[in-house]
């Protein structure tokens, strides 16, 4: 509110680099916390050592995330939106080639977005503070995914079975990813992927 | 060393019994660390709560198991072998209905050991100290259950593509447990499982 004021008697010419500023900040904090989640972990990741990260004091992270659990729901979010935005840009004339969508949906899940996602996840299990959040955004980001991923494979979902087929195959590229959490698994993940993108494109034309 | 040698003095009829108790001993903290694991995470599952879940000695439990890590790797190892074992018996004449068979491989990845084994690896992905530990058993089991399935499904491996269908059927399972990590993910899970069963039976069959 106070900071609005202030806003408020400047003059209008400083406004625009002010709220840049703040979003900058912003965005600062939301990728520093997604780096922090995937490779500490969340025991490891506070909003202080988020923020000397992200070169922002702790009374500006706070100003932005009034909570630790705020930020990183916010951070998971952030980072799913930008990768959904590359996911669809890779795309940009809709339905593709089947065997490139299914490989670009399980990268989706090979990255540091999904390490970072899954920290969340397996903290959030057991953190009563973090569980509703955490619960209602995967819920979110898993719709918002399979939508994706309907119209990318051109899958009709009014044929019985096909959005079972569908959603099987996101629960597929989840679980591929969480097999890359702790060793290299691309080339294993190639051919899996190779095999089920010609299952899915028989699936889906039959 | 010593107990062996206090043992050796003992008359021969006392030997099974205490063989016996530190079995069950033993037995008691694998079950015990599985528990603690898949209800309180890695952060909140010392070698001190683990013993006092199962009612043995700080003491008793560092002679079983001298470290934490032993402790955790050799119980997630442990309910993994029961799991394997108690899959194997659901089908005791080999090969079987292949959707009852998906359908209960997907069983293995929805339950505590499920949890439990998620919280080791992704503790081991940020800890150096568990990791290589943590690596090596996952390899192990997952190449048992990859075992038990390509057997169970009755799918021959040496058709080109059939061992990667598997391998991505598993994968799948693993996403589903996932899945099932802070909601229950029950009905979607069947009707994901029932139409998988479906192509999968399609395939191996062609």
């Amino acid at each position: 509110m106070s900071t609005e004021d202030r806003t408020e008697r400047a003059p209008r010419v400083l406004k625009a680099p002010k709220q840049d500023r703040s979003r900058a900040t912003r965005k600062r904090l939301l990728e520093a916390a997604v780096a922090c989640l995937a490779e500490h972990g969340w025991a490891g990741s506070t909003v202080s050592v988020v923020a000397e990260h992200a070169g922002v004091s702790r009374g500006a992270a706070q100003h932005h995330f009034p909570t630790r659990e705020d930020l990183f729901t916010a951070a998971v979010e952030y980072v799913a939106e930008q990768r959904s935005t590359a996911l669809r840009d890779l795309f940009p004339d809709g339905p593709a080639d089947r065997r490139a969508v299914v490989r670009a949906l399980v990268d989706l899940y090979t990255g540091p977005l999904f390490r970072a996602a899954l920290h969340l996840w397996v903290a959030a299990s057991n953190e009563d503070q973090l569980r509703p959040q955490v619960t209602e955004l995967e819920a979110r980001v898993g719709r918002e995914t399979h939508h994706m991923a309907v119209e990318l494979l051109g899958a009709d979902e009014s044929r019985p079975g096909v959005r079972e087929t569908v959603q099987g195959l996101l629960d597929m590229a989840r679980g591929l990813g969480l097999a890359n959490l702790l060793t290299d698994d691309g080339t294993r993940r190639e051919r899996v992927v190779a095999q089920w993108g010609e299952i899915l494109e028989g699936v889906l034309t039959d």
